[in-house]
């Protein structure tokens, strides 16, 4: 019984953005009709090495393919100092869920960036003006990489304003898309008045405010994925249209979820989960919006679905190793 | 960054059951002490495949020691008949706690049967009489291997009793340990007049009655792992010194669970965890215990405990392959 071995290579090389972001919309739309399975996240908590464990697991079944996995992930924010490490290290486990057998082993940091991305762009797609052509990254690290990719897909982006204090991490950023994009370093303003904005900080303040917005923005707020973590001025959230990626985990740990815990904002201000206007249950941009967010938190079903792009891919184009971890 | 990758064959032939019955033995203990962490294993139901996904994470510090991990598992029961894979397919994924660095991905199958032996040599040695000599089996199945190797690890077993529906595995159970001990199939009621008795079958209907017993025998009880599981008559669990791996575990799907449910057992039945023993808040077996047993429901310290072992033995013998999934 073997098993396919997909190192950051591979995974990065079989993510086809345009099938992982349908992969990513079909786990939304089987999630709001209650075809996906998706236990809370559980966390280790390891103060002593100021870090923690979660484990992903899920399972969901889109219509015409179905899948299930688990990603075991963590967030150990000495890494890169101490040990040269990356922060997040990822293993995803894919497996059949008709017999159980791990059809693959994965890395899990590069799938994360991923499908982080496809949900930005699944959200753009419904909530961004259809002519928008400018797009904000607040945040020039890892993750802002496959937002240009994934968003790119869904609108004809040509320029783009990435705002960091890592100015070397803002000149990569640059050199990167220079080809493509007209793109250039600018303020948190200047990023946030373009049509689409993402943020991508691991910030426990409020970076972008009111006023900097422009006046039919949308902005997909990443970054928050913890309880103590908020990148958006509270006012954004009340005025805007909010769309969540899932309740439990906004409220817990989503960028609503400080001003949710404070009382400044409640379900009142929540406009929906994404996978209700994916199914159509809810209406995508209309001419009478103004500002739209989508907070996300990152869900285990986008993990298993942006998994099956990536193992069927692999399989077709004999990419990884194998290994049998059983003799049957 | 490389991982250890560990098949079937790796992981038992590092698996030293003394060493591992002692690392279990420090995981009851740690856990006891409130030195581990094991969040609620979460479940997914597939009964469209007759078969559901388990994940248990898990963290432990013995002192010594400490180790993080997953274990990922399925029960697929119609997986034999109609696929000719096994009913169980773990695999776990070792972290370093301090990085997350995944340390080795290893067959969980293989670690599941030699931890769970552990589990019943641990409280075998705590439970069941210094000079026992005999030990029963109820099942013949690949659990009942490791029962014996662990068993006999902390008694001097002379004679063994199998007792199974299935002749040729009784048979080739026998085979097996000829060389090394007495060993002979036999009745229910023959098995479960020895010493210790170990149950490791997926019987949903009691098999062992309360006349069966020794008077003095140790039973653990490790078969039921599911709610709708008992090998047990409910009277041998109101007679005995009953003791348990997790108060959770057991009462929502170990031995104790379906009388329990239907309140033919209550809390005053049962005498404690195995881990108030190892930790010295409750004694092992006096002179006026009869009857004992051990539910066993397998915990996630236990996975991590035995990786653990598995792991540091397979890095002094090279063995394994390694793969980096990330190029750092």
């Amino acid at each position: 019984m073997e098993t396919l071995l997909l190192d950051q290579t591979a995974v990065d090389a079989n993510a086809r953005m345009d099938e992982v972001i349908r992969a990513v919309e079909d786990a939304f739309a089987a999630y709001e009709r209650g075809d996906a399975q998706m236990p809370a996240k559980s966390y280790i908590d390891l103060p002593e090495y100021n870090g923690d464990f979660r484990s992903m697991p899920a399972y969901l079944d889109a219509g015409e393919w179905d899948a299930a996995g688990i990603k075991w992930v963590n967030v150990h924010p000495d890494n890169p100092e101490k040990f040269d490490l990356p922060t997040v290290l990822g293993t995803m486990i894919y497996s059949d869920p008709e017999t159980a057998r791990p059809l693959a082993i994965m890395d899990g940091t590069e799938l994360t960036m991923q499908r982080t991305g496809a949900a930005a762009a699944v959200a753009t797609d419904y909530l961004a003006r259809e002519d928008a052509r400018t797009l904000g990254l607040v945040g020039a690290g890892v993750q802002s990489y496959t937002q240009v990719e994934a968003i790119a897909a869904v609108r004809d982006i040509e320029e783009i304003v990435v705002a960091d204090l890592d100015d070397e991490a803002v000149a990569a950023f640059v050199e990167y898309f220079d080809d493509r994009f007209d793109v250039h370093g600018g303020s948190i303003p200047e990023a946030a008045a373009c049509d689409v904005l993402s943020t991508v900080t691991p910030s426990t303040e409020p970076l972008v405010s009111r006023d900097d917005l422009g006046e039919h923005t949308h902005v997909n707020a990443m970054g928050a994925d913890a309880a103590d973590k908020q990148e958006l001025d509270p006012a954004i959230l009340r005025d805007a249209r909010l769309v969540i990626d899932d309740h439990a985990q906004t409220t817990h740990s989503g960028e609503i979820s400080i001003p949710y815990a404070d009382g400044v904002i409640d379900d009142a201000d929540i406009d929906g989960a994404v996978g209700e206007i994916v199914v159509g249950e809810a209406s995508g941009r209309t001419p009478e919006d103004g500002i739209s967010v989508f907070d996300s938190t990152g869900l285990a079903i986008q993990d298993v679905a942006t998994a099956h792009v990536v193992y069927e891919h692999a399989r077709e184009n004999d990419n990884g190793e194998s290994f049998a971890f059983v003799s049957q």
